[in-house]
C-alpha cells in the first residue's frame, strides 16, 4: 500500500494517507473540517485549497481560473493525493449561529378543549404493588405486567431491553410504588398498542408536566418546540442551522455526500447533534420548571423525505434517481436511543409520514396545521424553499407536487447570494430615472450579499424600472454605470465595493437572473399543473397559504410582479411561518391529529412533474417576466402601464 | 483530588490512580488482569499480590498468615492504594482451554417427522415485485409490506430500523426479486406475530440451509450447537469456558461482581465474547457448507437465571437477596444486535423462560429435552452443579427446588479441589487394609488436584474403608501416615508431594469433608422435601434422570454410598449430558416445543427451601454418611456389613 505525508497549514506533524485519498478526507484526518456546500460534487468551488508543495491529481477544476491553477489552487473535494504534499486550507466560512428565538418564535396557544386524558397517547399511571415474599416470588417483570393488566386493562406491553434493566431498582427504590409512563395508541378494531416509556420510583404529581418535543428538520434549519404534554403549552421554541449544511446546501448535495463512504453516518450524526443541542437549549429556556432532556418522553418529527432518511441513517440514494423512490414514507415508531437522540433513551420517536421523495412530512404536517384538509375553500398551500412543494385542495381532495426550483431563493447559485442573516440585503428599491438602488440590510450594517427576498425584490425593481426586459436581458442603452460588462457577461452593480462589507462590488449577473427566472418559473408552472390536473383555474383559488420560514419575508407585490405567485388580490395570501413544526406539535398532542396526518398523506394525489410534458410547457411559458401570457397578471399589466415602461412583446 | 503512582512488576511506566483505588482496579488500568474467582469478596485468596514498596490499606486479609503479611502480601480485591506503591502480581493461573468437542459432542438426531414448513418459526419466502415507475412511485417499504400481505397474508410485520437501512439496496440488487426471512409465531387466537429477520437480493435455493444456534450459558461452560433449521441437523457442537469465570466461579460471586461499578457491563461483554468466539468456531467446523456467523438467523438460549440476567445486562442483585426475586423469568424476544451477539444482527434471540431465581431456563429446557413433562413415570430430574436444581414429577405435575449445594463438587471451597481438567484426580480407590490410595488422573499425567467426581469417590472410599466415620471425622487410630494433623486440622494425604504435579502434597482436610457433607446433604434434603411436598416416597421414583455435564462423570454407586443420591437400583439412573442445550435445540426447531417450555415453566411448582423448616431438618439428618436414617440406604447398609467396617451409631 502506497502512503503519502500530507502537511496542512505548515503544521509540524503531517498526516499519513493512502495514495488516492481525497484532500477533504486527508483534512478530516488532520482534524480540519472543509465545508462542502455542494456535497463534494466539485460544483460550488467553496472547498478551494492551495497546494504549496508537491502536486495532486485534479479530477475536476471547475470554477478555477488558469491563474488560480498556476498558483496551486484546487478543489479539495476533487483532488486526490498521489505524493507527499503541503496544503494551505483558507479559513473556512463560518456558519453563523442563527439568533433564532427572537426571529422565529411565534405565538402558540394549545388547541381549545385540549383534553390530554383522552387525546394524549402518553399516559402516566401510578401503580402500587404487593411486595414479594417467600409465598409470592413472582419476578419483577411479571409483577409489572400483572399490575398493568389488572389496573389498566392492557395485556400486551412492549418493554425494551434498556428499560428492563431499570425495573428492579425502580420497584425497590419506590418501595413497590412506581409511576409508569405508557404510550398507548389505538388502531381501528385492534387491541391498543402499548409501550412502556419509563418507570420511576414513587408517585409523581398528577398534574406535573410530561415533556415532549415537536421537531421540524429543515434542510437549512432545524426547529424544535418543547411542550408540556399535559397542558399542551409550548414552553420553548428554538431553532438552529442544520449542521449538515457544511456537507451540502441542498438535498441533492446531501444525497450525493451520503453516497460517499462514511457520508451517511456523518450526516446522521450531524443532524442528531443539532437536535441534541436544541434539546439542551430548549430545556434551559424553561424557567418555570426544572427540565432536562432526559425528561422528554415523546417526540414527533417532520421534515422532507431526504431529511427523514438521513435522520434515521437510511440511504437516500434512490430519492434522486428516476423514478425517485424513497425507501420509506412512513417509518416505524422508534425509541430515542435507536437514533442517538439525547432525550430520555426510551422516548418514543414518531417520524410523521410523507407522500413521495419530494413531498415529505413537512408538507403533510403543514397541511394539517394550516387546515387545508379541513376547509371548504379552494386552497393553495406552498412551502417555498429549495424545492417548491405545493398542495392544492380542500377537505374534498388534495393534489400535490414539488418543482425543483433550485436553491436560488436561498442565495445559492447566485454570485452574491447569501442566506438571510446579518449583512444580507433583504429589500431593494431602484430609482426609475437614475437607476440608482437603495436597499435594506439585515442587522443594519454594511451589505455582504443578497438573500432570497432581496433577490425577488431586486428582480421586480429591475423589471419595473426597465433595467431588464421581460426575458431578463439588461438594457445596455440606459445611462448608468451600474449596468456593465463583467467577467461573466452583463451585470448590474447593486453595491459599489466602497460601500460593501467586504470591499468588493455586489452585483447581479445575467447568469444569476437566469437562475432566478428558472426558479420562479418552476414554481409558477407547478401551480398551473396542479390546477390543470383537477380542472380548476388558478384564479379561482380562494386562499393562498404560505409556509416555511422564508415565506415570512416574501413581498407579495414583488413576487407577483416577477410572476412567482399568481396574480390574486393580496388579501388572499396568508403567511403561516413554520407550518411543519406546528403540524408536528399538533401530532404530538393528540392521536387524532396524528391520524389526520396519516390520512392527509394517503389521500394526497402526487403529481410527478419530471415526467410531465404539461409542466415543461408551463415552465417554458413562465420563463418571462412576469409570464409569456401577461393576461394572467392583470395587476402587473396595469402597474407597467402606469410606470410607462416600454415592454417589448 | 489526591492521586498516586502505582508501579506493577517493576515496569518503567507507573499508572496514576485516585487515592482509595483498589489494586485490582489499578491493575486493570495497567492492562494486568487479576483473576477474582470469588467475585472480589476477599474470600478465595487467589488474587494475592506482593507490595514491595509503599503500603496499602487492607480492608480484609482473610487467608493470609502473619508471615505473608510481613512480606507485604495482600489481597488485591481488598486493598486500597493510599500512596505511591510498587506491586508484584504473581503469574495468574491460566484458565485452560477446554478441548470441548471431543468430550461433550453427543449424537443428536433431528426429531423424527421434523416438518420445518409447519414447525419452524423461521420462514423463507421468495418475493417478486413489480418495479416502480412514474405511475407507481410507492416507496420501498410500502411495496414490501404490500407484497407480504398479498402473497403471504401477513398484515403486520415488524421491521427493525437496522433492516430498513438494507431494503432499498436489496430490492434493486435483486432487480425487484428478493428472498425474505420472517420469524412467524402464533399465539392463541391472535394474529401471528411476524418479524422480518433478513432480506437478500434474488432467489435463494428452497432447500439450502437456514442457520440457527442453540446455546446453553452455564456458569462454568457455554455450549453451542449450530443447526440447519431446514433439516434439523446439528452441524457443529462446541463449548468453551464462560469467560466470566475469572470474575467469580459461582453465581453468587458473579452477582457480587456485577454490583461493582462497571462490573455488570464487563460480565456481559465477557459472556457475549465467549458466545461470539463459539459462533466463529462452530461455523469453521462445518465442512459441508460455507457458513459464517452472519448467516445465523435464529438463536435460542438456555441458562440459569443469573446467567440470563448477566447475558442481557440486567442487574442480578435481587437474585441473591431475600426473598430472591429475579427481574425476569421470561425476557422479550430480542435481536442479536441488541445484545452484541455476532450472528446476523437481525437474528431473533429467544431467551427461554425460567421459573425462579435458582431454577432457570436450563432446567425448563432440560425438562423438555428429557421428557419429564411427557411421561407417566414418576421421574426425578436433577442437574448437579453449584446449585443442585431438581424436578420431581411426570406429565401430571412438576415440583422443583434448588438447594445451594455450594461449589464443592466443582472443586471450589476444597483445599486441593479443581475443575475437571487435565491433572485432576477423577476417581480414587483406597486399600481397605493399608489405607493407601490409588487414583486415575484426567489426561494421565501427574495429579494437581481433585475434581468433583474424584471428591465423591474419595469420600465414599474413605467412608467405606473406615478412614472417616459417618460424621466425617478422620480415624486417628489407623496405622497410616496419611492421616495427620495439618495446618488446618486433621487431613488425609491423597498424593505425596513427590508424586504430584506441583511438588506439594494433595490432601483432603476435615474442613473439606465438612464442605462436601454440606453439599451432598443439601442435595439429598432437596429430594426429600420435593417428595414430601407432593406426598410421595422418594423410593417410589421410577427413574432418575441426571443432566449437566458433571452428571456424566458421577459414579452412581459411590454417590449412593455417600448419600448424595437416593438408594435406588442402578438401572433406574440415566445420564443425559447437557439437557439444557438439547432443550434449547428442540425449542429452536419448533414453536410447539418452545410453547411446551413455556408451559413447563408455568406449571412447575417452585418450593423455596431457604424458608422451609422441613428442608432444614432434612438437611441436618443428611449431614451424615450416608444418612442419619441408614434404613434409607439399604444397599449401603449391606455393603458396610460386607466390608465389616465398624459403623458408630
Amino acid at each position: 500500500m502506497v502512503v503519502h505525508k500530507v502537511t496542512f497549514n505548515h503544521r509540524a506533524e503531517p498526516v499519513v494517507v493512502k495514495s488516492g485519498t481525497l484532500i477533504t478526507e486527508a483534512a478530516k484526518l488532520a482534524g480540519i473540517d472543509i465545508n462542502q456546500p455542494c456535497g463534494g460534487q466539485g460544483r460550488c468551488g467553496r472547498c478551494v485549497v492551495q497546494v504549496t508543495q508537491g502536486t495532486v491529481r485534479q479530477r475536476s477544476a471547475l470554477r478555477l481560473s488558469a491563474e488560480d491553477l498556476s498558483l496551486g489552487y484546487c478543489l479539495a473535494c476533487q483532488s486526490v493525493i498521489e505524493g507527499d504534499v503541503s496544503i494551505i486550507v483558507p479559513e473556512q466560512e463560518k456558519i453563523e449561529r442563527r439568533l433564532v428565538t427572537d426571529k422565529t418564535a411565534v405565538e402558540v396557544e394549545p388547541p381549545r378543549n385540549y383534553a390530554p386524558e383522552y387525546q394524549q397517547t402518553l399516559k402516566r399511571y401510578f401503580l402500587e404493588f404487593p411486595a414479594p415474599n417467600y409465598e409470592d416470588q413472582t419476578d419483577d417483570l411479571s409483577r409489572l405486567y400483572k399490575q398493568i393488566r389488572l389496573e389498566l386493562g392492557f395485556d400486551d406491553v412492549e418493554i425494551p431491553l434498556s428499560l428492563l434493566k431499570k425495573i428492579g431498582l425502580a420497584l425497590r427504590e419506590g418501595d413497590w410504588k412506581v409511576t409508569v409512563y405508557l404510550d398507548v395508541t389505538y388502531q381501528d378494531g385492534d387491541k391498543p398498542k402499548v409501550r412502556l416509556v419509563d418507570i420511576l420510583p414513587d408517585h409523581c404529581e398528577d398534574d406535573s408536566p410530561m415533556w415532549g418535543a415537536a421537531i421540524d428538520i429543515g434542510t437549512t434549519t432545524v426547529t424544535l418546540w418543547l411542550v408540556d404534554l399535559w397542558t399542551g403549552i409550548v414552553h420553548a421554541q428554538v431553532a438552529e442551522y442544520n449542521a449538515q449544511i457544511r456537507r451540502g446546501e441542498d438535498v441533492i448535495s446531501r444525497i450525493i455526500y451520503a453516497d460517499k463512504e462514511g457520508g451517511l453516518q456523518e450526516l446522521q450524526e450531524l443532524v442528531v447533534g443539532t437536535i441534541n443541542q436544541l434539546l439542551e437549549t430548549a430545556c434551559k429556556r424553561v424557567k418555570q420548571f426544572s427540565v432536562k432532556p432526559d425528561d422528554i418522553l415523546k417526540i414527533t418529527v417532520a421534515g422532507n423525505t431526504t431529511m427523514m432518511h438521513l435522520f434515521l441513517g437510511i440511504p437516500p440514494s434512490y430519492i434522486r434517481l428516476a423514478p425517485f423512490i424513497p425507501t420509506f414514507n412512513q417509518a416505524p415508531l422508534l425509541r430515542a436511543k435507536d437514533i442517538g437522540i439525547g432525550a430520555n433513551p426510551h422516548a418514543v420517536v414518531d417520524c410523521l409520514p410523507g407522500v413521495a421523495s419530494y413531498v415529505g412530512a413537512d408538507i403533510t404536517a403543514g397541511v394539517l396545521s394550516s387546515g387545508v384538509d379541513n376547509t371548504d375553500l379552494l386552497t393553495l398551500f406552498l412551502d417555498v424553499g429549495t424545492n417548491g412543494e405545493m398542495v392544492l385542495g380542500s377537505k374534498e381532495w388534495l393534489v400535490t407536487c414539488a418543482c425543483s426550483a433550485g436553491p436560488a431563493f436561498e442565495g445559492a447559485g447566485v454570485r452574491n447570494g447569501m442566506r438571510a442573516t446579518t449583512g444580507a440585503i433583504e429589500e431593494v428599491w431602484i430609482h426609475s430615472e437614475t437607476y440608482e438602488p437603495s436597499y435594506r440590510v439585515i442587522g443594519g450594517g454594511k451589505p455582504r450579499g443578497i438573500c432570497g427576498s432581496g433577490l425577488i425584490s431586486l428582480l421586480a425593481e429591475m423589471f419595473m424600472t426597465g433595467v431588464i426586459d421581460k426575458a431578463g436581458n439588461l438594457n445596455t442603452q440606459l445611462t448608468t454605470q451600474r449596468i456593465r460588462e463583467g467577467d461573466h457577461g452583463m451585470e448590474y452593480v447593486v453595491v459599489w465595493g466602497s460601500e460593501s462589507g467586504h470591499g468588493e462590488d455586489i452585483v447581479i449577473t445575467r447568469v444569476d437572473i437566469d437562475n432566478l427566472l428558472r426558479a420562479k418559473a418552476a414554481i409558477y408552472a407547478g401551480f398551473l399543473v396542479l390546477a390543470q390536473s383537477v380542472g380548476v383555474h388558478l384564479e379561482e383559488t380562494d386562499q393562498v397559504l404560505i409556509g416555511g420560514s422564508f415565506g415570512k419575508y416574501l413581498n407579495i407585490e414583488k413576487s407577483i410582479q416577477i410572476g412567482l405567485l399568481p396574480d390574486l388580490p393580496w388579501e388572499k395570501f396568508t403567511f403561516l411561518g413554520n407550518t411543519a413544526v406546528k403540524g408536528a406539535y399538533f401530532a404530538l398532542l393528540s392521536q387524532e391529529n396524528r391520524e389526520r396526518i396519516r390520512e392527509i398523506a394517503s389521500k394526497m394525489t402526487y403529481i410527478e412533474l419530471s415526467a410531465d410534458n404539461a409542466f415543461y410547457e408551463a415552465f417554458m411559458s413562465a420563463m418571462f417576466l412576469p409570464h409569456t401570457d401577461i393576461a394572467r397578471f392583470p395587476s402587473v399589466m396595469e402597474a407597467i402601464r402606469q410606470a410607462k415602461i416600454p415592454i417589448q412583446t
